[in-house]
């Protein structure tokens, strides 16, 4: 497989192969310095067989593409069964070989009452060794990451992606691949190690040919600044089932969405992750008022697929009451997101 | 027709009737007290010829039946052509004559915006003797008739009453017409007046039958009240297309209905019209969780029809900056609903 060397240097379990994941899965395979095994479920059996058929803005037509292992749960991924290279370097008589994982990538959506990152990684996961790299959405994602390995590397990665995947196993890329990514500093690990760590993983996914990967020393700010869009556009979009041109045209921008930006904006100084004035008027006003863009979460209540309620918009309310912060206007549409999920969960059993 | 006089006490026009409306000409028609017209629009041309097929849980089971006069429009129900009786009465060679109404009826559902009531019964109003009745929904209905008819009498019913039309000419009176009617006093009519029409009118429509009618001196404190249910079940259950008791079940009524209760309550109090704090809870938990009532506004949205949201939400919160009480709930649900008359608006022209 072109760029997948039989010993690289460094072992990385990827969970959560939807659009933004399976490129990412690509562009750390291409860098010739990772292995990647991939956690599927539902696409298992298919991909497994056939690849990927990627159509990609940054890396062009790839077909049948598989990364190094393709496996169906994380405790499959952490041994080494049925893996020749890792038996032959590794084996002991009798004993099922274990991997160690320098990175395991999680590009799930966040659903952390559903779904937690921490029963999906646990079986990943080296405690003190295994650093997490969490590219996902929302606002105090690392926490709970932290609390459970209090004594690993935990760094976030704020992607601008466009990317999807269309049954079975198409993957279409259409927007370029633009992240920042930076570590979670906390005191269970000495930042020198969390940065270092971080950087490895940022040269890495440079060298796999991403269009931009900034490695940022405060990746919360980064965070809060894509909330401001998160939170609001996606959030109202969903309610409303309106696509961002229709919000603008409808007023709702003035009356809705520029109050709940100033109350993000103003939760997150109140934070330490203060961003300029300007920053509002720019993510209120960027956008042509034709523009049919139908955030992801709005895709997800018309699917009825769960939202990301909790990461995007409860955790950064839960955070305003730390700090003291009023939040009218995200208070009310948290609450009828809440009511949205309700409905779903009604109608659906859950599914993750 | 039985109970219509040929030259009854009051000369009453009635406009809007639906299934409110419907009813009260029937109740005030009843008394033998008045002799109503009925101004009609789409259901004229059926109406006229058919009359109402009517099944009442007051008035049990009544077909064809008709009002004393049904015309096409407010300005044919200002002239006596084509009823001979009023010809006999007042005629003079070669001249139109002009009906006095007593009480001209409003029982239009209230959108200021679209089909102003000061337009609608301009043409059938006597400067200074014709009482308006509004039997209508919402807060502040009064003010563009006293600004318009400074001279005028003014009273209004709250009513409790359920009855539907199903097309094209049955009355599906299922709900007891309950009601509480009031004069909306002014500078511009002396008290004892305004007191003693309402009167008259409260009078007249207990004579007719229905069910229960009462005089009350403060009509506002009423209105405040039956806004605690419109504002919060009424519009909640629009947005979120949710009956009473999804609502209730999936805790919204927590979460934002008592809220939203208590931003109303707070208001009315500071515009003068208490209320008990007890009713707060009486209103939020009448209702049984299983209750399947799918309130008036979320039919209209299902339907595409236009919502009463300015008289229901718009005017309480002009009349909250005006006191100065809070409204964060309030505020973002109208905002949200305005974006919603917003995508009806888009998908039809403005029907009235």
């Amino acid at each position: 497989m072109p760029g997948t060397p039989s010993k690289a240097k460094y072992e990385i379990c990827l969970i959560g192969s939807g659009g933004v994941g399976t490129i990412a899965s690509l562009v750390l395979t291409k860098s010739a310095l990772a292995r990647v095994t991939v956690v599927l479920r539902s696409k298992y059996n298919y991909v497994s067989e056939h690849g990927w058929e990627i159509d990609s803005v940054d890396h062009g037509r790839i077909s049948g593409w598989k990364p190094y292992r393709v496996v169906r749960s994380a405790a499959e991924a952490a041994t080494a069964e049925g893996t020749t290279d890792w038996e032959d370097e590794n084996s002991r008589d009798g004993e099922v070989k274990q991997v160690e994982y320098d990175y395991v990538v999680v590009a799930t959506k966040a659903l952390p009452s559903l779904n937690p990152v921490v029963d999906m990684i646990s079986p990943v996961i080296t405690p003190g060794e295994t650093t997490v790299v969490l590219i996902q959405n929302g606002i105090g994602i690392e926490e709970d990451i932290v609390k459970t390995y209090p004594g690993n590397v935990v760094m976030s990665s704020v992607s601008h992606i466009g990317s999807e995947i269309k049954e079975p196993n198409i993957v279409v890329q259409v927007g370029k691949d633009v992240s920042k990514m930076g570590s979670h500093l906390h005191a269970g690990v000495d930042d020198a190690t969390s940065m270092a760590k971080a950087k490895s993983f940022v040269d890495m996914y440079v060298a796999g040919g991403a269009h931009t990967c900034e490695l940022i020393s405060n990746i919360q700010t980064a965070r809060w600044e894509k909330l401001l869009w998160n939170g609001t556009f996606n959030t109202v979009c969903a309610l409303m089932l309106m696509n961002v041109g229709e919000l603008q045209r409808s007023k709702g921008r003035e009356t809705l969405l520029v109050p709940m930006m100033w109350e993000i904006w103003r939760i997150a100084e109140a934070a330490g992750h203060a961003m300029p004035e300007s920053i509002v008027q720019w993510m209120a006003y960027r956008l042509p008022n034709d523009c049919a863009y139908r955030p992801s979460m709005l895709l997800d209540l018309e699917n009825e697929r769960p939202m990301e309620v909790d990461v995007i918009l409860g955790n950064a309310l839960s955070k305003a009451r730390e700090v003291g912060v009023e939040t009218p206007v995200l208070s009310v549409v948290y609450n009828l997101l809440v009511l949205e999920e309700w409905k779903i969960g009604q109608r659906k059993v859950g599914e993750t």
